[in-house]
C-alpha cells in the first residue's frame, strides 16, 4: 500500500485546515488536532487522521455544534464539571482539567464531569495529561449501544473504555486505555476499509451468530472483553460515567443519534488522585514500590502497556509518520475552499 | 458428599465462637462473623465458612494483632483514612465507611484508605453497605504476587478484586466483585481440597507451563483474566490500592509475609460517589437511564452479576445454608476450651 510522510508539524496543520474549512471554531479546532495529531504520532491508527472523516461527517450532519462555548461550574470542592454544550469534549477537558488538577492538589481526590459532549479521541491524551502534574489518573466514558453484554447478543453498551495513568518522575508514565469492548470499534471500521476479515470473538451478527464480517458485525452486536468480567465493567463504566452526572447511557446516545451515524454524545468521568495527601508521608517509598512492580514486570520480558505507542513517539518525533496515500488523499478531499 | 444444614445464626454464632476462642477481640469477631455470615448466606462458598481455616491460622501465626484498635485519621475534605494496626480489615471498614459516606454526602466524591490491613474478605459486602447509603461505590485491594502479568509466567500481581455497586431504590443494587486474576484464589484452593483438576487457563506451573493440577497452580503464577486488558487492570489495582496510600503492592505484602502463608496484609481503597451532587439535578433521569439499561440487559435473558447471590441470599435468609459435613467438622475443631 502506498505511503505518504508527514511530519508532526503537517498532520497538525493538515488537520486544523480539515477542522477550520468545516465550519470548527478556532480553538476547538487547535484541541481536537493536537490529540489527533498525538494519536498519529503514537501510532495508534484509529485515532490519528482517520478520525477526520469522523468529526467532519458529524460537523456537516449538523448535530455538533461547531463553536460551542463550554461553561465550567464547581459543583463542591471536589467535583468540577463542564456542559461542552453539545460541542466536542477536548476543549471542555482543556478547560476542566486545569481545574480538576488543582483541586486534587487540595483535596486530594477530585472528579471532572464533562456533560453532553461529542467524544471521539482516545482517553490517554487525558490521563497523560493529568499524569504530567504528579496525579494518578482514571477516566472513562459510555459511547453508542453498540455491545451485547455477557450472555446476550443485542447491543446495550457503548465500546466504553477505561483508562489509566500513574505519575513515573522523568519517565513516560504508566498507562492503559482500553475499550471494555473486545476490540475498539475503529478497528472493526479500519478492517472493512481495508477488506480484512474480524477474528472470531469479536461480535456477532443480527441474528447473534459469531461472525467475521466487519459489515455484519456492525450491524449486530460487539462482544465485550473477558466474558462477565469485562461486560460488568462495561456497565460501571455506563453508570458512572452516565447516570452518576446526570448525563446519557450508551443507549439513550445511541436515541439521541437519530439514525445519523454521528460521534456518539454523552458524559465523561475523569478522576484524579494526589499521591502527596493520599500516602500521608509515604509517596517516596510509594514510588518506589511502584517502580519495583514495574521492573517485575519488564524484567520478566512481559511488556508495560502503552510500551509500544511510547517507543512509535520517540520514532515520530524524530522522523514524521507514515500514513496511506488512500487515507491522505480522502482526508485531503474535506477541505472546503 | 454429606452435608449439614445450619440457620444464618448459627452459622454466626459459630464464627463468634472460633474467632474469639483464638484470642479475637470481640469487636473484631463481630465484625468478621457478620460478612462471613454473609459470605455464607450469598453461598460465596469461598467466602464462608471455609474462610474461618485461613483466620485462624494467620491468628496462630502471630503476625496479625486480634485485638488491633483502628486508628482514624481525616486527610482532607474528600479522604478519610484508618490504620488497621495490622488487625483485620473489617473494624476498620465499619469505622471508616461511616466517615465516608458523610463525606460523599458533602463533597460528592469521597475515598476511604484503609492501612496495615489483614484482608481475606470479599468485597462485595463493603460495596453494598455503602450502596445502601444511596451512594455508588468503588473498592479494591491487592493481594500476594500470585499473579503473572500478561505475557510472563513470573508471579508480580495478586487476585486483585474490584468490586463496584450502583443503588437501586427499593431493590438489590448492581453489584459486581471480580478477581482480575482468572479466577478467585480461594477457588484454587477448593479444587486442591476436593481433589478436582482446575481448568486451563487459570493458572501455569513453576516452568511458566499450562497446569490443570491446582497444587502446581498454586507453586507457579496464576493468569489474569482477559489477556492484557485484565493484567492493566491488575496493576491500576496494585498501584491505587497500594503505592497511592502509602501501602504496599503485592510483592511487598508477600515479602512481608516471610513464607508464613498468613492473610495478606496491605492498604484497601475505597471510593464513594453521591449521584446528588454529581447529577446536578439530574439524579431521577440517572436513576432512569440506570434502570433501562438494567432491562435492557436482563430483558434479554442476560444476568445481571450478583443475580445468582441475591437469589441464594433469598434463600438462605427462609431456610439457612447447606455447608458440607467435613467442612463443618474441621471448623469446629478450631475451637479452643
Amino acid at each position: 500500500m502506498e505511503k505518504v510522510r508527514l511530519s508532526l508539524e503537517e498532520v497538525n496543520a493538515l488537520s486544523m485546515r480539515v477542522l477550520t474549512s468545516n465550519g470548527m471554531a478556532e480553538d476547538h479546532a487547535r484541541a481536537i488536532a493536537r490529540v489527533i495529531t498525538a494519536g498519529q504520532r503514537d501510532e495508534c491508527h484509529s485515532h490519528g487522521i482517520y478520525r477526520l472523516l469522523v468529526c467532519v461527517r458529524s460537523l456537516r450532519e449538523g448535530k455538533l455544534v461547531g463553536d460551542a462555548r463550554p461553561q465550567l461550574s464547581e459543583l463542591s470542592p471536589a467535583i468540577v464539571r463542564v456542559d461542552a454544550g453539545f460541542g466536542y469534549s477536548q476543549l471542555a477537558f482543556e478547560l476542566g482539567s486545569k481545574v480538576l488538577v488543582e483541586k486534587a492538589r487540595n483535596v486530594g481526590i477530585a472528579a471532572l464531569s464533562i456533560n453532553n459532549c461529542f467524544h471521539f479521541s482516545a482517553l490517554w491524551p487525558e490521563v497523560e495529561a493529568i499524569a504530567s502534574e504528579g496525579l494518578a489518573a482514571v477516566a472513562m466514558t459510555p459511547s453508542h449501544s453498540w455491545v451485547a453484554p455477557a450472555g446476550g447478543t443485542k447491543p446495550v453498551f457503548g465500546t466504553n473504555p477505561i483508562a489509566f495513568a500513574w505519575p513515573r518522575p522523568g519517565r513516560f508514565p504508566f498507562v492503559f486505555d482500553f475499550a471494555t469492548s473486545g476490540i475498539a470499534r475503529g478497528d472493526i471500521e479500519l478492517h472493512r476499509r481495508t477488506g480484512k476479515e474480524i477474528p472470531l470473538g469479536w461480535a456477532v451478527d443480527e441474528a447473534g451468530q459469531p461472525t467475521t464480517d466487519p459489515a455484519a458485525a456492525m450491524r449486530g452486536a460487539m462482544l465485550t472483553f473477558g466474558g462477565h468480567k469485562g461486560s460488568a465493567l462495561s456497565a460501571m463504566v455506563e453508570l458512572l460515567a452516565g447516570p452518576l452526572l446526570g448525563d446519557l447511557t450508551s443507549l439513550e446516545s445511541q436515541k439521541f443519534d437519530e439514525g445519523v451515524g454521528a460521534t456518539p454524545c454523552h458524559g465523561e468521568l475523569v478522576l484524579a488522585f494526589n499521591p502527596d495527601i493520599f500516602a500521608a508521608g509515604k509517596r517516596a517509598q510509594g514510588d518506589q514500590y511502584a517502580e519495583a512492580m514495574f521492573d517485575a514486570i519488564a524484567g520478566q520480558g512481559a511488556r508495560l502497556p502503552s510500551q509500544r505507542r511510547f517507543e512509535a513517539r520517540v520514532r515520530s518525533e524524530a522522523n514524521g509518520v507514515e500514513v496511506s496515500a488512500q487515507l491522505y488523499a480522502d482526508v485531503k478531499a474535506l477541505i472546503r475552499n
